[in-house]
């Protein structure tokens, strides 16, 4: 097998534990695959480079600043290749310019345009092992640039896609995607299999597993993804295409704790008023979820949405400058309880459960939004671990 | 003027040093010079990433290595940018690559070919303030080259050559070149002006201030260079070609405590013999200096030569394999005190002087080698720091 392995922070953050994946990599190797490693810097090291930068300037220009942050995985992959050697591997360091990731010039920010993967596949032809600095490419000036949160994972993907490798291996420091927070609810079981759709809308629920943007490209490109610990020997989750499995119609219940409840009262109920509203929000960027509208009578209508708990202030200032008459409340003692999983868009009843089960404890739902394979229920805060429990439980997540 | 400077590891060696150099570098813009500046790691920082290597490896890839040592100065020179940018410059850095800098594939002691000054010269038309990371560059392949010791100088001498700078001034923690080592005569006067030669004899006989390579590389591209400390504001001193000084005749005294004596007595005096011996010697590339050959009576002759104390093992050994009927002595205990000056070229008795110095002191000469500009003395050990002061004395440096 070709197999693409990426290394977070953690994993290798001190010498020993780069040696620790140095063997790990040269088992894979032994078994007889062919495998490009792809690095994080040691964890700690780019937050001490950007406290560097920010020693100079609270904001440093962000094409010097790429340039800095590039150094720390130029660091891990060097060392990684040369562990490797020492251990009898032939192996080669790259940095993202010679991986020959290509992306555009928003330094920081980067998105990957193109990998031109001639210079990897003639290393692979000469049975070496690919050692990768993540998180980096260069634009079209040759400037460093890096790919922003999650970037070592985003290289790791767009190179397995590159490449055409068979699997796509997330090392961080968890054992993989669980049906809930374990330290929320201790039943919460190990997920041998996902779906690429399933796992967006956990991590966008804050499973902080794998960040969105590389389930996307994965999903996008259709790379085999694993997700594993490279403390221990576990299998982890496989995160894949549609599943054909029977029976698990739910995968997993999500906490968000980073919500807060907007509703705006008495809102003309006539074509443009909610887009106005909106449009204001998105032009700061404020990442706006769970939108309900009721239909309205007597021509006003009340509009509801969550958004990020320390996005409310900008979010109220930002409607109390549209000289509307309409009213707004703001409730940031809530959470957001979800319940994700692919079988429910072919199983009727799954909501039903879900408001059942609240009903039961006593826990009243504040706001209610589905999509095909989630639904997502406010509640007040202090019931959130309690709703995460109860409804592991009724779906049987244990199991 | 178009002004190279170049800061060592000590002048960069804190977050709160870079900011001084920032404004060291920004006066010397304010006062309307286009700057390009050439920076080594904090020092440090180069060390620390050759023990990490070293913890996976006695003898780490050279390719890798490099990789991994470059990240150093691409650190400084983005913080260097950033700094600049801070006090309101237009600032960009440049790593080696992106600095035009081509070299041959011998990694850790790669040679400049070429410097391409498109992107420089781009930038500063730009009213940029250039900042290039010192010490490396790229092969044909695109990999990171480093230059070894004293790269970051020969950088910065080889790129002021490249875009015809009028000056490069190389920034350490000394004020520049002394007629001795202040430590041993405190009388010891800074030059304001020295040949490339004379910097040439002193460097090599170790004065620390510049390496050779830079200083030869000055010479061939008639690039005038200062040296200068980071620390102060006084003038440094000037590297140049030929001087035109009245009276100066001698720049300096060195003394080199680093030497051994060898004596080879009873060599056959016919063609080849000492070919041999040097041969067998440069093979195993030892540094071989002040060979003294007497004319041989009864066909035999004895040669002299020293070679660097810390080489003295590895030449007996190589002598001891040359099966010839020669006898070998050596002797650790003995320094070499070299007399430097330009000047000497054209005025007589100044051997002589020293020759007279020397004896008025009960300090036996062991051997003396000249070349047209210095005349070097091996004397015993204990006689070194004496010898310096009263040649000092005698050719009336301090004045």
């Amino acid at each position: 097998m070709l197999i693409v392995q990426k290394y977070g922070g953690t994993s290798v953050g001190t010498l020993e534990r780069i040696n620790l994946v140095a063997k790990r990599v040269a088992k894979r190797k032994d078994e007889g695959n062919a495998i490009v490693v792809v690095v994080s810097a040691m964890s700690g090291v780019t937050n001490k480079l950007i406290d560097y930068a920010e020693f100079f300037s609270k904001n440093p220009s962000s094409r010097e600043l790429d340039m800095l942050l590039s150094a720390g995985e130029r660091v891990t992959s060097s060392l990684l290749a040369i562990a490797l050697q020492e251990l009898g591997y032939k192996a080669v360091a790259f940095s993202g310019r010679q991986a020959g990731l290509k992306t555009d010039s928003f330094h920081t920010k980067a998105k990957i345009e193109l990998i031109d993967p001639t210079s990897i596949n003639e290393a692979l032809n000469d049975d070496k092992i690919v050692v990768i600095a993540g998180f980096q490419g260069v634009d079209k000036n040759g400037d460093v640039t890096t790919l922003g949160r999650g970037g070592s994972d985003l290289s790791a993907v767009a190179i397995a896609g590159a490449i055409k490798a068979d699997l796509c291996e997330i090392y961080t420091d968890v054992d993989g995607v669980y049906t809930t927070d374990p330290r929320i609810e201790p039943r919460a079981r190990k997920l041998d299999k996902i779906t690429y759709d399933e796992m967006l809308e956990l991590a966008s629920l804050g499973a902080k597993v794998l960040q969105n943007r590389s389930v996307e490209l994965a999903k996008k490109l259709n790379i085999n993804l694993v997700t594993r610990s490279s403390f221990n020997e576990n299998d982890g989750t496989l995160i894949t295409g549609e599943k054909k499995m029977e029976g698990a119609i739910i995968s997993g219940i999500a906490l968000d704790r980073n919500q807060a409840r907007v509703t705006i009262r008495n809102v003309d109920d006539k074509p443009g008023v909610a887009a106005k509203i909106f449009k204001i929000l998105s032009t700061q960027e404020i990442n706006v979820d769970m939108i309900i509208q009721n239909i309205g009578t007597d021509g006003v209508a009340n509009i509801g949405f969550t958004v990020p708990e320390n996005e409310l202030n900008q979010t109220l200032k930002a409607l109390s400058n549209l000289d509307d008459s309409f009213s707004v409340e703001s409730d940031s003692n809530i959470v957001k309880v979800s319940i994700v999983g692919i079988g429910m868009k072919s199983h009727s009843g799954i909501a039903a459960l879900a408001f059942e089960t609240l009903a039961k404890n006593g826990i009243n739902i504040q706001m209610i939004s589905t999509s095909e394979i989630r639904i997502s229920i406010i509640v007040e805060a202090k019931y959130g671990e309690l709703a995460v429990r109860i409804l592991h439980e009724a779906y049987e997540l244990y199991k």
